[in-house]
């Protein structure tokens, strides 16, 4: 039997779902809503929540309530706990299961984050955030006065410090002295390296790669200099489109052993993200 | 309550798991047996297996027997699945937890593989290892005649392909030329790039220092060219008796939850290996 998977919200992360759902041999595509559907028509085992993240709980609740398991990419860092919080007992008490925070960044990054503090518990652990597009700064250059449209750019500079490299193509009449005071005082600039860029069109720069780089010095029992590095450059809404796939999988797994409730990644055993059986998963991963 | 993990057998590893423990707060020595103790004396909630990987089975199907959870890094890759299939039923009757193949390969490098293979679905993954010692071809190198002592150094040379480079210490009157050659013919070596280096001193060349390099170029949904690329480089028993006591926690936990049965690691779920309240582990991770 395969899993049925809805996409709430087609935007590129739902796109990214479709094309990853039908690429997988163990789902089916049960409808594809947009976030202005009544969520009450879709039938589905599954619903990945691909609508800008601020909309994820209302709808998660709402599914949740009808025994429907959701995943999605809930990405606020800071607020992750509190909505596993508010829907765990949803999920629990309509025997369902929810995973939140399932992308990169939150999602498999911190998968690689939880295992390296596990095997050399004390350290620091750095994430280096691109070169990519940073969507928060991108929306935040936007915004200001005289922009036309806006690409903000995350530059990895080591131990977790960042260079922001902002395009901004500009409205008829506007001033780029003006434009660049305004974006480099503006608290989402202000604390960070930032060059302002004049372009004539932002169209031409887009370009959905993405990158990290995540490094651990840490101690082993009582080694020091026990060294890790994960890095990766992909496409950003394919992988996270993928994430949700894996996710959507070991939810329907959690679901069937009665796991029910809500988690993050961390929660997961990460055999329940890949299809196939425990035999050749184990004999070809392990 | 404090965790209390026996240690059996007391070699690197076994002194490797000694300092983890001690450095976890939330473990308690409960004694170091040797490997010809008889484990009928040993009062544990968890004992991990460090004894050479053959004996593994025996003693762990010794203790589940007596309900008391195991932990081993049993590193023989094509065994892993038959072990455990041997050894479920044993802690599933007994009410009890078995973590097996707990190290860094086989462990937390299949960790990384099971992720990577979820978020990247089509694809190859190489895992390149070394620089380091490899135990196999250092005591396949010591049986050869005229070998007084020998180190078997990994090279990654990229794709899966490793270099040997063999160092040997030669007994009193043995001739190197016959060494060298008796030594290329041996199946161990006869395969891979092997370079054969007479040395006065083998001690003077110890050093338990290893590596990894991980690499995995695949497709997420439709999108290829998703790359990825883990490194460390590490102590190799601190880090495998970190392992070992991560996964020990990791089976109380899920003795705890009446989940029992015999797991490697991309069976348990990453937080498992952490100590920690849930709340801050996905507030500082996730």
């Amino acid at each position: 039997m395969k899993t049925r998977i809805a996409i709430l919200g087609y935007g590129n992360i739902g796109k990214a779902v479709e094309q990853a759902a039908l690429a997988s041999e163990d789902m089916e595509l049960a409808g594809i809503f947009h976030h202005n559907d009544n969520p009450d028509t879709i039938d589905a085992d599954v619903v990945a929540l691909c609508t800008p993240t601020r909309e994820v709980p209302a709808f998660a609740e709402q599914l949740l309530q009808r025994g429907i398991a959701t995943v999605d990419s809930f990405d606020i860092h800071g607020q992750i706990y509190d909505l596993r919080k508010q829907l765990a007992p949803i999920a629990r008490e309509n025997r369902t299961v929810c995973v939140i925070a399932a992308g990169w960044d939150p999602g498999s990054d911190s998968v690689v984050r939880a295992l390296l503090q596990a095997i050399a518990p004390k350290g620091i652990t750095y994430t280096n955030f691109g070169p990519g597009r940073s969507m928060g700064h991108t929306v935040a250059a936007k915004a200001i006065t005289g922009v036309k449209d806006a690409l903000s750019m995350t530059i990895p500079l080591g131990t977790g410090i960042h260079r922001r490299m902002v395009y901004v193509e500009l409205e008829a009449g506007a001033d780029f002295a003006t434009v660049e005071k305004l974006l480099l005082k503006d608290d989402y600039f202000a604390h960070d390296e930032t060059h302002v860029i004049q372009v004539s069109s932002i169209d031409e720069l887009n370009n959905v790669a993405h990158g990290v780089n995540l490094v651990r010095s840490g101690v082993s029992g009582e080694t020091h200099n026990q060294r890790f590095e994960f890095n990766m450059a992909i496409n950003n809404p394919a992988l996270t489109g993928q994430v949700l796939v894996a996710c959507a999988r070991a939810a329907m797994r959690m679901r069937a052993e009665e796991h029910y409730g809500t988690f993050t990644m961390i929660e997961i055993p990460p055999i329940y993200l890949l299809p196939g059986s425990e035999e050749q998963l184990i004999r070809s991963l392990v």
